[in-house]
């Protein structure tokens, strides 16, 4: 029997939705009531594990789980041993640097040296400032990362933005964008090789479902 | 005016109680359609910051809130520059370590070599393990953490314990205790030492609604 984690949140309702479309039924993981952190679908042939986003790489690098949805962002900020097997489509957003409307910085470039720049994707940010030789301090948050530049804390903040409601809400504009994500396929290197449980079939009809999918293995 | 970091979740309600009663009402935030990040109290006289409980120690170490109040645990896991002032005595929850309740480890040092521990709390559990000279591969997750034995990719979890329902509920029983842990209240050291907003009257006022408080500072 397969194992598939996927991401509480955001990515959650269209992931079993998709599974659904190639006969695997999760929807039990809807039921605001659920305190079950892994269930069986009702054909009995597969396993879902219900973790949340940043887990689910680690499931699926671990091999207790073979196959597991993600946001790419994830996949760039973890950079995990697993096979990225499709872009899914769905789940768009971008990780972005954004700065107080009011200031003057109209690009990464132009922050300050040693400028502060909170963000929950710390490697990414990182690898930006470090690809634009732009040395800056960033500051490790785990949540409301808007709230740095509004208290003063940093100049400028790396964060993921999907409509732009909270960035707007808290006067804050983008001005450099570093990737764009949406939810990827992703499975256990060894298994997917090895074809246990029958996993490209699935892999393959999840495939089909998502046209024009770029496939990438790391 | 002085800036006060109160943490998200389980603190939140107690926290507000407490500043309450030395005249500052940040209950706006109980409110659950409150968006804001940031209020200021009716009486003009101090500020307060609603963040995710391991970000409470960044704002005061930043010195952006001159005061905070957040677990223990948080101190422990993240060792922040902040000046511990006093356990507030309430949140009382434990780190301990969890094993299946049919498996046959006793105590910590009974688990072999090389074995999994999932936790969130990675550098409480690595210093834990090293002081009893036992190697073990800590596997960092986010949530959930007692998924880790159910589907065997670790043979122990550390995590925090309140009432003990999760563990039965899940098959898991406590076999070891990291440490206790309760509210703190911290400070930004430099603004305390300086009185700055007249700190120390805030302070004193705190400590005296916890009797039995042991005041630390590190």
């Amino acid at each position: 029997m397969i194992t598939v984690a996927l991401p509480k949140g955001a990515l959650l309702e269209e992931s079993i939705r998709l599974f659904q479309k190639i006969g695997l039924d999760f929807s039990a993981f809807n039921d605001s009531k659920n305190r079950a952190l892994q269930i069986v679908d009702p054909t009995n042939t597969a396993r879902a594990l219900l973790v949340r986003a940043l887990d689910v790489p680690v499931y699926v690098e671990y091999g207790q789980a073979q196959l597991g949805i993600v946001g790419y962002d994830v996949l760039r900020e973890k950079t995990p041993k697993v096979a990225d097997l499709a872009d899914l489509q769905f789940g768009y957003c971008r990780l972005s640097v954004a700065v107080k409307s009011d200031s003057n910085y109209q690009e990464s470039r132009s922050l300050p040296a040693h400028a502060r720049v909170a963000s929950k994707f710390v490697q990414c940010a990182r690898e930006h400032f470090h690809g634009l030789d732009l040395p800056v301090e960033i500051v490790p948050l785990y949540g409301s990362v808007e709230l740095g530049p509004i208290t003063g804390m940093s100049e400028a903040i790396v964060d993921l933005v999907s409509t732009g409601r909270t960035l707007k809400e808290n006067g804050l504009v983008e001005i450099d964008l570093l990737f764009e994500s949406t939810a990827h396929l992703i499975a256990h290197p060894l298994s997917y090789r090895l074809d246990r449980g029958d996993l490209s079939h699935y892999c393959d009809q999840l495939r089909e479902l998502t046209p024009q999918q770029q496939s990438v293995t790391s």
